[in-house]
């Protein structure tokens, strides 16, 4: 036999059993966005490179996959010109596509492209794959699906509120306990702004996510030593120093900051969210973490992830917003909010957990074995009968030995064997075989599609 | 403003509106191929150009579309090599990955990757995109999704019959009457072997598809024009005369074949189909096609195409079966049968017929408008009540003017509005406006939720 066939590295095929599970997912996901009113869309895998270069950074046009032009890609190039101009120049001579790295700039693009016949608020939610040349490891892929939400077009808070509903909603359907860990952009800067080091966001969130393992002389020595003053040291202490319920550390925080528009705008941001959420009763807990501090260059207002409880992982979600979506494509001015849920972190938490329910783990409920053509055509129209109920069900193709049919039905998970031999068929009967108890009962098709749906 | 982005030419953006169509069809396929038992997989977008190459003919490798190799993709090629080898070899130097061109070669590939791991029959069905570098014109993209189920390592006749009841319980379900037309390639190749013309069998079809159009005599003179003798059209006369039921069909053309064992083998083949498939009562027609000659290569027995009776397009549906399908990948013998539908064009036939059901237009189905913040509050207790019925629900994020509201509700198609203003929420109630008889009630939301779930 000739070399068995493979996939490039870093994507994967995806197994039935493991399809299952990744419907049960994305369809819970899915379903929860659509209940606050999300509607979904979709853009292709090729996007223009003009649309996805610049956006990522300049490592991030490094992972983009790029598509070669088709026919004579070399047409226009001189011989020696595309060696002349280095790998990145001439990738850009001889592709003019590239496969979406994300959601996010598809997003805008498609914002922008059909601004005219959007209504805003919009509210939109995408599932699709993404792509990037990373090097694969453990946990990173160069295929893998995002799941996200945003609301653009609207500045309310109102929206930040909505989404960690759907945070909870979607976490509680799942049965993973997780804490949701909110922050603010404008708390960051105000605090940044206070002890005078604008621009050591990063070394100062840094600094209080050390606080536990390596406690507060130990931050103290760390931050004098990246660098920043022995007065701004002495102006954090405060804030180093934040304990209680969200709404103490708010208030902490709102004194240390009252010099800081726009750190007390961050903390009223904060306080309206946690507040406007104590009526809607979560099951899951929100804290207010000062160490998140994602995407700095993109977020401006409230920022937020999400952690399991019980397993250890990074972050399963992570959202945000952003005061500038499409100004990249030369529409400024339009705020959102998103969400996005990582999918493959979540796959592996419901693993870890064992948390699947039965649906997503069994696909044939009924499986008919086949004793020959005589036998195999009764069960055709019973198998109808069953299915026009609902069930799940299947004739075996061929009438093998009995041990290997029955050994499918072991393989599929199929709950329920249906038996028509001769005499079942005489009788116009089937003998059903439990396949967990192994009891055995001769029924109707009827009696025996009431007890598997009972 | 700068330039509006686009997207590459053949691909599309797909709208929410779009969208909820486009999973109305997908679901109800993968809902109908989950109930005879077929379960999900999926592969990458990205193959290994090994993988893709020499699968679909010379035209084919033109139309597969390369991912250029990611960091200096010119290493190893010396200044001059790439132009004079040519576009087609020097695609190959750069690039190792393709993007899949169908379902079909991944599946072979996918059978063969994981065999070891795979119990027989295997019933897989997979619902992904595909690309090829196609001219793009009316109906035709470069990026389109196949939804393709086949059965795997079973030559029983009975899998044909199970995926006509697929194709009848699908087009059932949407409400489309089709007529499923069944050929045999065995059939089409005892007739060119009694005839005389082994090799004829795509002359033959064309000249049998055109009798309705120009004619017996005509057909007769084109037959002779390509190069049939006088004594194989005479042969074929009775095919081209053949009238009556399916049965009376197969009759004719037995008695035609009676010298031609592989004839008559076809001929016992769609027998077998159509006669067991009589007692599961399809609502659907389904006809002897002898017309019908898809895929010569690679289809061996029983191949079928479903037509809409209602809309003038072509094919909507179509498969066959294969006798080998990875013997390209070395692992020779596995026969098959399998069923693609054809998303896009069921998508143009339900929008020309507009059968599609009032869930596939609709997305919120009650929106809350805002007031202000007490009264906003209220509502997004109110909402929860009304998504914990599962009732999708929105809040209006933003307490503008009551006309952008509304327009907001039209826009979407929003069935019911809640106003909840001072008098309302002093009340502890909502006034749920129906949006499509106008009538106004005061209700308390649990009362609004049995209205609109009822």
């Amino acid at each position: 036999m000739a070399q068995k066939p493979s996939i490039p590295k870093g994507t994967r095929d995806f197994s039935a059993a493991e399809m299952a599970k990744r419907n049960y997912i994305f369809d819970t996901i899915r379903s929860v966005y659509a209940l606050y009113g999300f509607r979904q869309i979709e853009t292709p895998a090729m996007e223009n490179l003009s649309t996805l270069m610049g956006k990522y950074g300049e490592e991030g046009d490094k992972l983009l996959f790029k598509i070669l032009n088709s026919g004579d890609f070399l047409a226009g190039t001189m011989p020696n010109e595309l060696h002349e101009m280095g790998a990145a120049r001439a990738a850009a001579k001889v592709c003019e596509k590239g496969l979406r790295y994300d959601l996010t700039v598809p997003f805008a693009r498609y914002v922008v492209q059909h601004r005219e016949e959007l209504q805003m608020p919009f509210k939109r939610y995408q599932i699709q794959p993404v792509w990037r040349a990373d090097r694969p490891q453990k946990g990173r892929y160069r295929e893998f699906y995002q799941c996200d939400a945003d609301v653009v077009g609207s500045d309310s808070l109102l929206n930040e509120v909505e989404l960690m509903q759907i945070v909870d909603e979607v976490f509680t359907r799942f049965g993973i306990r997780v804490c949701i860990k909110i922050n603010n952009r404008k708390i960051l800067a105000g605090i940044a702004e206070t002890i005078g080091a604008p621009d050591r966001i990063v070394d100062i969130t840094v600094a209080i996510d050390k606080l536990d393992k390596i406690g507060l002389e130990k931050v103290n020595e760390e931050l004098l030593a990246v660098g920043l003053t022995p007065e701004s040291v002495e102006k954090l202490q405060p804030i180093l120093a934040l304990t209680g319920t969200n709404e103490e550390k708010l208030d902490q925080i709102a004194a240390t900051l009252s010099e800081s528009e726009t750190g007390l705008k961050g903390v009223e941001e904060v306080r309206f969210v946690l507040e406007t959420l104590k009526a809607s009763a979560l099951r899951q807990t929100i804290e207010l973490d000062l160490t998140l501090a994602r995407g700095l260059n993109y977020y401006t207002g409230c920022i937020f992830e999400v952690k399991a409880l019980d397993v250890q992982i990074g972050s399963i979600t992570g959202g945000g917003r952003y005061d500038n979506l499409t100004g990249i494509f030369g529409m400024p001015g339009l705020s959102g909010v998103g969400i996005s849920f990582g999918a493959d972190r979540i796959y592996d938490v419901l693993n870890q957990l064992d948390l699947y329910p039965a649906e997503a783990t069994t696909s044939t409920t009924l499986l008919f074995i086949n004793f020959g053509t005589a036998e195999a055509a009764a069960c055709l129209q019973m198998a109808q009968v069953a299915r026009r109920s609902g069930i799940s069900t299947e004739v075996y193709p061929d009438a093998v030995k009995m041990k290997k049919q029955m050994s499918y039905a072991n393989a599929q998970g199929v709950p329920f064997v249906a038996l028509v031999g001769e005499t079942e068929l005489a009788a116009g009967k089937l003998m059903l075989k439990n396949m967990l108890t192994g009891e055995q009962q001769l029924l109707t098709i009827e009696e025996a599609v009431a007890l598997i749906a009972g």
